[in-house]
């Protein structure tokens, strides 16, 4: 059976995975860039983005498991866009296609939950994003046919892989937690009591200061 | 100037210091003995419990560091006791002293936060207790006096170290993260936000499956 994966999730240690009041220039809202420094300091993102060069150490380790041998990904609205609420730009010149530009970095369907299902759109490079309005179990029943035999990735944001965790359907999930108290925003750790006797946990300390926080379920 | 520490003060990962519902018999509520079983295998602890053997890794080197150069503690009443409101024992034989016997491993003047001030109390070993309703300020200025040069340690529970944490009075803080989910519970981390910036913050992981957090206040 295929896995369902979570990679490179970053909270604060007050648990938060992402700030309050997002808006286009801070998606991720008061958190700012905080959250993913670790991850812009890789060589795993410098190559994403086209750049030579990148540290190579355990952060570039984790940060790479991201990619092989994922067939699609699930993310959350908040994920794709910045709003909530009904989409308000379809068929014009600035309907919103995520943040990722004409080629972004899934290459696979990529399956988007929302309350406000809308067309699917075709990008460059095999990404296809497509809306639906689904519960968990339902979006990876999906997820799963599309990513035919693969893993699949849920790629949050917080409140979404919350609700996966809470259902039981992450098999590998991986945390990365960040020296920084954010105070306010939405928590990962919500909700959860138990869940480490479905999992061996191991966390990691690295030199630029996060721990990786593995959790692979037993067999 | 003397300093004010914390050592030894166990969050799970969803951070919870201690549980709901304490009872006589189950002092940490639901959490049970799980939030300290790390620290139970130490060298550190078999010597505090008279016993032989023990862990000599990087849990117990950071475990040690609980008693050197302390020369007054402070606690909240939650620690002294698994009861809150006045003191209905006062003056009969079932009267309450604490949970650590005739000789408790303080050997310090120890004063208890609450709002039911009562009659010190001397024990054998030099360990004081003084019953005093105060501000974090208020009592770390009595702490200071008492301890007379040597640093003051704020001993718990997760409550009394946030207050002291949000007023500024932290020096060092030292937080151990296991890898437990208690989803109910007393925060450690609430309204901190920012206070990374007054702090070099180290993560070390230990084999134990423990995350050691050091907070040292910067100069």
């Amino acid at each position: 059976m295929s896995q369902v994966r979570v990679h490179n999730l970053s909270v604060s240690l007050d648990g938060f995975g992402t700030g309050v009041d997002p808006t286009f220039d801070t998606p991720f809202g008061h958190a700012g860039q905080r959250l993913h420094e670790w991850m812009f300091a890789t060589r795993f993102w410098h190559a994403m983005a086209g750049e030579p060069g990148g540290s190579g150490g355990v952060d570039n380790a984790f940060a790479e498991r991201h990619g092989p041998g994922i067939g699609a990904e699930i993310m959350g609205r908040g994920k794709f866009d910045w709003r909530s609420g009904p989409w308000t730009d379809l068929g014009t010149e600035r309907e919103w296609r995520g943040w990722w530009g004409p080629n972004p970095p899934f290459h696979t369907p990529v399956f988007v939950l929302t309350h406000h299902p809308r067309p699917s759109i075709e990008m460059e490079g095999g990404t296809v994003f497509h809306f639906i309005n689904a519960t968990p179990q339902e979006s990876l029943d999906r997820a799963r046919e599309a990513a035919d035999g693969l893993d699949v990735r849920v790629g949050g944001g917080p409140s979404v892989v919350r609700d996966f965790l809470a259902a039981g359907l992450i098999d590998v999930l991986h945390v990365v937690q960040v020296p920084i108290m954010l105070g306010r925003g939405v928590r990962l750790w919500e909700g959860l009591e138990g869940i480490e006797e479905r999992y061996d946990i191991e966390a990691t300390s690295a030199p630029s200061g996060v721990t990786h926080l593995t959790f692979t379920r037993g067999q």
